[in-house]
């Protein structure tokens, strides 16, 4: 089945558990607006790409630690988009969470979502026990403190942004989760993945950059020309476009490269390579070939 | 080793954690806030309690359960007392979080301490690895969606209030979940401990409701009167005081009745109705003696 099927219908499953019986309606509809329609569902797609690289004997666990990856990065973008941070007006091509439903909602969305991401990998960790803590271990750590999302997003209200870090806590450390938790939902060990996970989230950062300079909004869903407007670091203000477009490839070449041996790392090249040139805008990809 | 320092132990190693390489300073120094020092860690020490009554082969399972059921109560601490919500100035007699460190600091310390409070029973969990999912299930519900705690605060966005369901989502599916997460660290069945938690939070809201207007600010650590100033429901509203104290005496009671068989049933009922005497401000205390 199509990765992307497999990752919607297991998010479907999961927010159908959250909307359940006592459910307050408010609440159900906003995690189902955070969640639906999705964007590129990069994260859990690079879980369940690793998972099937390391020879997916469970497919049931690898859906849901993909579908608990994509949980928490939905509640870190309700979170971020927050008028206390960057009080972004759209969101996957339309209005943010808490425009359209209201500050208390999005605060609370995002809570629920955090804890629906641990709940979903508990559920389906019942079926592999000795899995499960490891499991945990690394999705806490690609989200939390110290060195997760949430600690990235924090070097935001440091009086000095240690910008090597804020990079790969805030957008590094989950692709790096992704991996690892690809592995060991497919039953291997998860510390071999993290220089590929944590390579494809710096390429992933530069793309981003250089989408936010180059990109048509509509296109990403998104307003453009953010870095600059809020004065934040960007690999394009830094590089310059060429530049920036340089690094991504060394980025994505060096993520290439750290791919463990595994049944399918000749599959998982070829995808890498595939995705990469699916990150940059239209527009660039256009004016390259 | 008394129950208040063996829970502190375990949430200092918890914090130390958290605040671990990489963590932004004001994070970590969020974090730390937001958890010392505690109120009358009620919850953890109901988790603990039900644990020694079952028996408690694993004191360390039980200290990370209890443990990750006060960082998920201190989450919710902070995240009420938001502007977008009560913008409560103070808490356990100190400014609120927001107030001493800024909103975005207390957003992501909230999401931080929902993490970490998974992080540490995944990592306990790891001992007893067949009690790790019921305990994550647990754990989840009560403080996810649908009807954990962060589904009761979502109540106050309805346009029509649920009670019943407000009161049990957001105060007694804690302590349901700290009573339940006490019975499986201790290698107990969880459900037969759910109703005995839930009577013991009905009656903590009974209790808290009279604390508003009975009792001394100070003694509080947090503004009385706030129930009326911003229309809350309340016991003490509806009942009268004498019948929100005849309210609470009952449910006490109730859940004295509701301790399943177990070898130290006993000494549970003791504590719970010492325990009771202690919910009330002083004043009312020292009036019924």
């Amino acid at each position: 089945m199509d990765p992307l099927l497999r990752i919607d219908r297991a998010l479907e499953t999961a927010l159908a558990r959250a909307a359940g019986r006592g459910c307050p309606n408010g609440l159900a509809a906003a995690l189902r607006y955070a969640v639906f329609p999705g964007g590129a569902r990069l994260r859990p797609r690079l879980c369940l790409a690793v998972a099937r690289a390391c020879g997916e004997d469970d497919p049931i666990l690898a859906e849901a630690a993909a579908s608990a990856v994509e949980l928490l990065h939905c509640a870190s973008l309700v979170h971020d988009d927050l008028p206390c941070f960057d009080d972004a007006a759209t969101r996957r091509g339309k209005p943010s969470l808490h425009r359209a439903m209201g500050e208390r909602l999005a605060v609370l969305a995002g809570d629920a979502l955090i804890v629906l991401a641990f709940e979903v990998l508990g559920e389906a960790g019942a079926r592999r026990p000795n899995r499960l803590a490891p499991l945990l271990a690394a999705l806490a750590g690609a989200v939390g403190a110290p060195a997760g999302i949430v600690a990235g997003q924090a070097w935001e209200c440091e009086p000095r942004l240690d910008r090597v870090e804020y990079h790969r806590q805030k957008t590094g450390a989950l692709f790096a989760g992704a991996a690892m938790l690809g592995a060991l939902a497919g039953g291997a060990e998860a510390e071999p993945w993290r220089a590929f996970g944590e390579r494809l989230g710096l390429a992933y950062q530069v793309a981003d950059d250089i989408r936010d300079v180059a990109a048509d909004p509509t296109e990403l869903g998104k307003p453009t020309g953010r870095d600059a407007a809020l004065g934040r670091a960007s690999a394009v203000r830094e590089l310059g476009l060429d530049g920036a477009l340089l690094r991504l490839e060394e980025l994505v070449a060096g993520a290439v490269a750290a791919i463990p041996p595994c049944p399918g790392a000749a599959d998982l090249r070829a995808l890498v390579e595939h995705e990469a040139r699916r990150f940059l805008p239209k527009s660039l990809v256009r004016a390259a070939a």
